[in-house]
């Protein structure tokens, strides 16, 4: 069983060990592949406003976290942004699927209208595939906007999901 | 004529009436209609990689400027963004098209691959026509990303434009 919660400055060593492969891969995230630790803790667990794990609830191992920001200040600020990622071994059980959903709602809580993905990169089929699922569109294709270690120069994608139909005041 | 050049800190007392009524308006910038004027100068002069100014080759009178910097860090740090505001009264007079040819030749000289804008506001015609004009594609609409002042939440787009060949080294 799967349980999310908020992290705690406490469960950072924890995390690192997860996103640390993740980042140095340079694969999936615009983030600088020699970025140094207390950054990227800036960047997961600061700069958001809100940071989640999830955690196997019969021991507390972490298996995966997501933090939520607003994805622009001023008009664009009822428009979220969501970074996830998932343990390598942990990788297969629906931790993504469950964050994504959690995501979803919270952002909803917080009266977030939409949640937008700037850059998925365009290689990472497996990803692309998961978020559709939840509901995100390919809003935009953005040719070569990503440079992948192994493939070079590749496209990027912009995906979108309206949580609050447009309509709805 | 218009001149281009870049911007020094004693520029602000006379670029900060020309931004201020265009933030303070909020319909085609997402930054914070009440930002403070400290935050402002931040984001325009400080944050940027670099920033211009047009002048009026005449007497320096500055009709506008534009902002660059890179849209993400890592593996999509190729990638540019600019941000441009032209004075009230110098508009019409082709100086929104001289700051966009000047920053993609200022881009490619920096080593820039490509250039994004990440929300560019759909009732905000003319921009779009003009950027367009200079080569952009809309690679992009994000359906209610921008809550304008009147119209409410309007679509954004993406606009994107390759300064170098994707084929090319």
């Amino acid at each position: 069983m799967i349980a999310i919660r908020q992290a705690r400055a406490e469960d950072w060593p924890a995390l690192w060990p997860i996103i640390e492969p993740v980042f140095r891969a340079g694969e999936t995230y615009a983030v600088a592949v020699d970025i140094e630790e207390a950054d990227a803790r800036t960047l997961w667990m600061d700069t958001p406003l809100r940071t989640f794990v999830a955690v196997n609830a019969a021991d507390g191992t972490i298996l995966g976290s997501y933090f939520l920001k607003f994805n622009q200040p001023g008009g664009g600020n009822h428009v979220c942004n969501c970074g996830y990622i998932v343990a390598a071994d942990a990788r297969g059980r629906g931790v993504a699927s469950a964050l994504c959903e959690h995501s979803q709602r919270e952002a909803i809580a917080l009266g977030f209208r939409a949640m937008q993905y700037n850059l998925v990169v365009a290689t990472n089929t497996g990803a692309i595939r998961l978020w559709q699922r939840h509901g995100f569109d390919i809003a935009g294709r953005l040719p070569g906007a990503f440079r992948h270690p192994i493939e070079g120069e590749v496209d990027a994608l912009v995906m979108y999901k309206r949580l609050v139909d447009l309509a709805d005041r």
